[in-house]
């Protein structure tokens, strides 16, 4: 029966779409399914006794701060404390430069909001975050995918698609979803320098990079836009660059607390503010003081370190079973933190037609068509190790192998 | 200096303005400032203990589930809890027609975003919530202004603007913020037909019908619109009307938590989650899970009658003061329920100018004209008891009036 709503949505409707990763989190629910599908943290090291008790102190002493309205912008120690570890690290901001956000998805859609134009160009990754894309396709954009390699995105075949005015680009250069890649050094330096030369805005997702287990740490994209902002200056200018990085709590605390936030030029953060306050007048602020009082105290800096230990106790697992069971034709990455590996099969095999057969042998990945802003990638698939332990890991990975050798 | 920001924001960032509450609120903390302006809950009766104590117990006994990410749609049992509660008063829906929002701002962006393309005509209340005004203007609607009196939106006026085939309609009928009017049982009665008869969708923005301190409870639109669509069936069908409509924890419970929800249709409350999966994900399980727990058991049975004594007791003291202090030509609405009373000076008079004048003073209100989507309103303003002692209320009426006896 016809109903008043059926001719009523908005156009862009048709490119809000649902993620494979939904429909597949409600499959994987089934009873001795192994999923390497979900890339959700191991909530069995979230710490909740502390997270219980700093609650129980903020609840008696802020309690009615915490309980009520708050600002837009975010609760101001935790804004100045993130400006201060920025300090520390050499750049220049203050709390103008920060604006809290539900989670970084919400950065995501707010920075679409105020950035894109239906028809906007926007450069990606491929493969990209699907998240972002999901995030981004109701303001209605028109994506333009780079090739990503094992060394990052690929800086050599940018410059066309800079050449053609982009509004911006969107990048997650530090243990990539899906692909568990980080750009190298070099790449990040080519990218920052082309990006300052064409006059292009960067959006840097940085939700991982805590979570390094091997190798040495990289700078940010916005470290680097900052030294060459710096650069010849007599003294610090407060930032102004061209990158505005997303951060969060989710990875390193816990996702369900929804804690992130938008580093970036003064200017872009009010206008973040101003379409947060449309959006959701503001983060609960209860939540945000629990991330506060776990960062003040130096909590993160005891509790990363177990996450990372535990991660790479992980993703070697992995490493070592994809190695002993997949077929030789099969090729994957080797991330050196993060929660991902991405499988490349031979060219033909189709993974959302692989994941039908691989549901009857009990286990779950992520077909990777999904994270292609320009549609390829049927023959790629994404597998995550942060929420399975190792034995689980070895059998799923037993299994899948299994599976691929009847097929090839 | 020119950044490349500079010219990349998006057409509609020049409609996402902030509110002139928010600049109020940071004017109104200076010390000694009686602010009627904010129209926040009284927070010295947060039901702090109880929160805390149920904290706890979610901590302990479902600490992985409540800090890891959780679905879209929102946690279960409080959907279906608040389906049951719509079934109990006869209203046919299930937890498919119920999705979590982070606050009921959440819930009109996403609206918005889902309904709204650039130039469609939407039909509001004059005055109306200035903040579905700026969840709304990103997606460019054009607003058509609709009059109201002291008995709601003015229906006789409504045909016009309904043959324009408008995409939607907003309206917050009981107790509105700002006007504290609710609509009558004969106004809304008129609305569910017209919109009926001309295939209007309504959202139905309900914040504050928990709050009435006297008079009869009036039916939702909502279960006007369910009653109006049952007629002649058999048995119950699903709900699949005209209106969707948005209920808070905010008001009864605590705003900081941040977990509201729609209730529609359906097909709507599909699309919603879609949206919502790109903009914040998921409202974060662990505040769901309190505002659950204190619902579950009964709780708010007990805490919503201290709120509407207390909002009460407040409302007689502004009405008495502003009958004592205020200038004979002077008028104001007389609330049944809610947070607000809605005051209207001679014309001519300018509240936003009078506002600067206030503050020294030492008095601080809401300057109608931000209500207005139209522009008009300039002699009006809101005045909110419901975060201010009986004391304070009429010190400030008292302050206020001694102003306007100056200016008249």
């Amino acid at each position: 029966m016809p109903t008043v709503w059926d001719q009523r949505y908005a156009q862009r409707v048709q490119r809000i779409q649902g993620s494979a990763i939904r429909e597949l989190l409600k499959i994987t629910e089934q009873p001795g399914v192994i999923s390497l599908a979900g890339g959700l943290p191991a909530s069995e090291i979230f710490p909740i006794e502390h997270i219980s008790a700093v609650t129980q102190r903020i609840l008696e002493t802020k309690g009615q701060q915490a309980l009520q309205y708050g600002s837009t912008e975010g609760y101001t120690p935790l804004r100045e404390l993130l400006a201060h570890q920025f300090i520390q690290q050499g750049i220049n901001v203050s709390r103008e430069n920060i604006v809290i956000t539900s989670g970084s998805q919400q950065g995501l859609d707010l920075l679409g909001k105020v950035l894109l134009n239906p028809g906007d160009r926007l450069l990606v990754e491929s493969p990209t975050y699907m998240g972002a894309l999901q995030a981004f396709n109701p303001y209605e954009p028109e994506y333009v995918a780079i090739r990503s390699d094992e060394e990052g995105i690929v800086t050599g075949e940018l410059e066309p698609a800079l050449q053609q005015n982009p509004k911006g680009m969107y990048v997650l250069p530090t243990f990539q979803n899906p692909s568990g890649v980080s750009f190298t050094l070099e790449r990040r330096t080519q990218l920052i320098e082309m990006a300052g030369r064409y006059g292009v805005p960067i959006i840097e997702d940085d939700p991982y990079s805590q979570l390094r287990f091997e190798g040495e740490p990289l700078p940010s994209l916005l470290a680097l836009e900052h030294a060459r902002q710096q650069q010849g200056e007599q003294r610090s200018q407060p930032y102004e660059g061209n990158v505005v990085m997303l951060n969060t709590f989710s990875k390193v605390l816990t996702p369900g607390l929804r804690v992130a936030w938008i580093v970036g030029p003064a200017q872009v953060v009010r206008k973040l503010v101003l379409a947060k306050q449309g959006a959701d007048l503001h983060t609960a602020t209860f939540n945000q003081m629990i991330a506060y009082e776990l960062t003040r105290t130096g909590f993160l800096e005891e509790h990363v370190p177990l996450l990372r230990t535990l991660y790479h106790e992980r993703c070697n697992a992995m490493l070592a079973a994809l190695e002993a069971y997949f077929p030789d034709n099969v090729s994957w990455t080797h991330p050196q933190g993060g929660l991902f590996i991405w499988v490349t099969l031979p060219e033909g095999i189709d993974t959302a037609q692989l994941l039908k057969d691989a549901l009857e042998y009990r286990i779950a990945f992520v077909p990777g068509a999904a994270f292609h802003a320009d549609g390829g990638g049927a023959n790629t698939m994404r597998l995550s190790f942060s929420n399975v332990n190792s034995e689980q890991i070895e059998e799923g990975i037993r299994r899948l192998g299994k599976l691929l050798h009847t097929r090839m």
